[in-house]
């Protein structure tokens, strides 16, 4: 019996309206990118695995999806192995390589590796699938694409204006009204400090990190759980509720961080970030947000999030500095910055909000219609005439009914169909209908090219 | 000790300059699908293993990347299979998915799985990376992108044309000299009816379809084993070295297959393809080659490859008319044609004969340089100015040492350089630099603007 086909779960197939959906958000983001002049690199599906193990958590690296080793992977194990060894060890003996599980470890990996033939600071962009063996679920696929823009070798706060200026574009060019969230994990450092547990800021951040998904007595509870005493965690919640502009907050942070050499260097940089802003006339709506934590540990300096204003939905772009990346491949003291752009949450977010624009689309412009086998050929020096013109044309591949030839038409949504039968060939014309106003008429070669113009 | 940072052996990473070069390859073939009115698909990097196993032959079910299981894998299997299970089966048990390993299952796994929601004909198009085991090699990688586009649901041979003039422009565009080999399987079938084999048809066409690899000799030393008589392996020679025109071999075909309704059927369908080329005024080189044979069974019809005149290359181009695609998956009597473009082999061709056109490069085109910090926030307001014309610009982050911001324009290739000095601000100019010329001279914005018109 045939197999009913069907593909692994959490992953997706792509139709051609939806394709032509992530086309257009792809190739809006890639423009952008270009404009600031970063250039696009790929790597590699597969990676080693000890460049990709360690790099995410102990629970990023059970996501990790593994490559059975080719040839006789069972060579590599023994009975007692089996009995004895953990999964992972056991994992260890007959898998080499992983699916990449993001672009930022591949990216560093390829600046250490390529660090001879780059010219630094290094402005890259790279846009291609990861794989997280997720459990799938409403919006959290286990095949999604990344969109990074990262610049490395720079610890210029320049850097930071860009993306943000690469934030503003993208999102006006698709029509998304946005609030960039932004905050500091210098300032971080600084809160921990002030309030008097300076080792514990890790735990600090990724507890404030969970502020959106579990509200504030959990993350509370968290802090406590983690050993905060008390005290701290009372000392915390004021800081965490500043308001006021932006301006406000730094200034009553300056205060709050004064006894904090690192807080105050993260006031400092912010201020420098909002005042490059002003210069270049960002008109992104920016708002310091001390709660804004970023799970990764890796960030540094300054942390993004960008939210749709007229949509619920989580991030769809986050980003920061980081000012270690390449070291875990033995290239130290390197600093750069990225944010990457969720390709999967854009699209909910533009289907949401209707704001696909027409001229998206690149399907067919003219079907060619025959009544029988001579129109077919017929039509096919037109269709030549046509496309060297660049005009897209399609000319349908039978002489069937005409009712279903009309049927495809409609349904590929093509919106001029070029009828022939023998009149038409007799006086050298086509009869053209509009498949929108349903009008139709007699045209020359020339007036049909003319439609175009 | 930090880890040296690799790649997976016969995997690659691209750098910018590659991925301008790729995305130019890509972008020309995806411009003249759609001008044929082809859409885009995608389908996921996995599929499910019983999807893809069997549908490439034993040696292909080896070559198959597997994904290992998430989670507990080890517990699927105990001692006892260890010692005694094949290595097949044991696989069976700790993985499910594999990658996929062409476009083409994956492709009639899709038609199937959505055949309610396509429209017949489909016309679809798809450019993905695939994976294979296969031992790396020069040309020959295991992780590659193939270009793959067909239409399924018709078998008027009007859609064999449409390719053919596909390949034709493609390749128009490349500036690649080419010329397309065809024939047909059921010739293929025609010549093992009259030479005595007619069961023999698929080692017929499996050997000679090596002969360019491995010689006539050898090809006739493999039929030989596969069990053909002497007497029908020499009545093949003449017909492989048939001469003279298409239209000559044609002729001559029809007195050697008369006795054969499926070769006088492959004959009937080739004059028909010719004689639609003429009607479509096809400019491409094409040349009946009854030595084409093409590895993959599931070929029924006209077969293709496509090999560039200039360079010493396999195939660049190749596929098929196919009867029963879909079958596999339970829909059977879906008539398709497709073909394929290699895009790892254009690329070599378009480097060997050094093709890629200077405008392919979307790099930067003005680099601002400041000679100090206020400079730099002087030369946002300019960068902004420039990047609302769609003119790509680059702000140098920091306000190093000027010949370390000239050093880097010219690494990149960035043909202007807008200095920025003190004198520069006081008189709202730029000092501006022709980096090929070496021609400098103060510009106001609108001039610099002009530059660009």
């Amino acid at each position: 019996m045939a197999q009913k086909p069907s593909i692994p779960k959490g992953t997706r197939d792509f139709s051609p309206i939806e394709m032509a959906r992530r086309n257009y958000i792809f190739s809006t983001i890639k423009s952008v990118f270009a404009l600031y002049g970063f250039q696009q690199i790929e790597t590699p599906a597969m990676e080693n695995l000890n460049t990709l193990m360690g790099k995410y958590g102990e629970e990023g690296d059970k996501l990790l999806f593994k490559i059975l080793n080719s040839g006789d992977w069972k060579g590599a194990i023994d009975a007692e192995m089996l009995a004895n060894a953990s999964i992972g060890q056991l994992t260890n003996k007959v898998s080499e390589k992983g699916l990449r599980y993001d672009l930022t470890v591949p990216f560093a990996r390829y600046v250490v590796q390529h660090r001879e033939e780059i010219q630094f600071p290094f402005r890259r962009y790279q846009i291609q699938p990861v794989w997280r063996a997720d459990r799938p679920q409403k919006g959290r696929y286990r095949e999604f694409y990344q969109c990074d823009v990262d610049v490395i070798g720079t610890d210029s706060l320049v850097s930071e204006l860009e993306l943000m200026q690469i934030v503003e574009e993208v999102y006006r060019r698709f029509g998304i009204r946005v609030v960039l969230h932004i905050n500091n994990r210098k300032i971080l450092a600084g809160i921990a400090e002030v309030i008097g547990e300076p080792d514990k800021m890790i735990y600090i951040t990724v507890a404030i990190d969970k502020l959106d998904k579990i509200g504030v007595e959990n993350v509370n509870k968290e802090l406590q759980e983690r050993g905060l005493t008390m005290k701290a965690i009372e000392a915390l919640q004021p800081i965490l509720n500043l308001t006021g502009s932006n301006e406000d907050k730094l200034a009553q942070l300056e205060t709050i961080l004064a006894s904090s050499e690192t807080g105050m260097k993260g006031v400092a940089e912010m201020k420098t970030i909002f005042g490059l802003a002003k210069q270049a006339d960002l008109h992104l709506a920016v708002k310091l947000d001390l709660c804004l934590a970023r799970g990764l540990n890796y960030y540094t300096g300054a942390i993004f999030e960008v939210k749709a204003q007229d949509v619920e939905m989580g991030s769809i772009t986050g980003g920061g500095r980081y000012d270690n990346l390449t070291g875990i491949f033995g290239m130290p003291g390197v600093s750069g910055v990225g944010i990457s752009f969720g390709a999967d949450r854009i699209y909910d977010v533009l289907n949401e909000l209707n704001l696909y624009p027409e001229e998206m689309l690149t399907g067919t412009q003219v079907l060619f219609a025959a009544f029988g086998e001579e129109e077919l050929r017929y039509s096919l020096a037109w269709a030549k005439a046509l496309r060297e013109k660049g005009i897209r044309t399609e000319v349908y591949p039978e002489p069937a009914k005409m009712k279903k030839q009309m049927a495809y038409a409609d349904a590929q949504q093509i919106p001029l169909v070029a009828i022939v039968g023998g009149d038409e060939m007799a006086s050298q014309t086509v009869m053209l209908k509009n498949m929108l106003s349903g009008e139709q008429k007699a045209v020359h070669l020339d007036e049909l090219i003319n439609q175009f113009n």
